[in-house]
């Protein structure tokens, strides 16, 4: 048991759209993540996604309508919804879910994720 | 599917220690919570209990140790581990666990959860 400073992980890695997790809730993977750019559009037919935004700002697209995440706000995907995230410029992410799953919604093509 | 502001949802209510919900993941009660003073000890026996300072500053009290958990900083209790957060000044908190749990681990006694 130990109290996580989120900056403090956030400033050991640089790469984008690269979940780093740095605890477990009940199963799930805690993780901060730096987006950039932008994410293929995918979904997770199995569970929710969690994104709260720690800096920055970032644009949710789902099918025909988009969100703007601000520091400070979050946003839940529901489970089988299609969902690109993106960002103009850098924004940090608190990211949850459950342990195992690939965050393209494709495991072949999914990106490990580190622990830190 | 809507941002969530959580500045907006604490500014809806004064009261300390009484957690209210703005949103669900996979089940679990997303919620935001002011603390100030000490709660009691006790455990969740069937869930981690997760806290994501969001402003202030507060102690999590175990067993014969204590965490200071500051803004930006998250604190993870593995589920069955007797804590106690406490706050000497205000302390905003992002507050998960699952739907049902009472917040003080005693159905007994625990308050209910509003919905902002």
């Amino acid at each position: 048991m130990k109290t996580v400073n989120l900056a403090e992980k956030l400033a050991q890695f640089d790469s984008h759209w690269d979940p780093h997790v740095v605890a477990d809730y009940n199963g799930n993977d805690v993780m901060v993540v730096k987006f950039q750019g932008e994410f293929p559009f995918h979904d997770h037919p199995d569970t929710d996604d969690f994104f709260l935004v720690l800096e920055g700002e970032m644009t949710m697209d789902l099918d025909g309508a988009h969100h703007t995440v601000k520091a400070g706000e979050l946003f839940i995907v529901p489970k089988g919804v299609t969902h690109r995230p993106r960002a103009e410029h850098e924004c940090k992410v608190l990211l949850i879910e459950p342990k195992g799953v690939p965050n393209t919604g494709d495991p072949e093509t999914a990106a490990a994720k580190p622990h830190i």
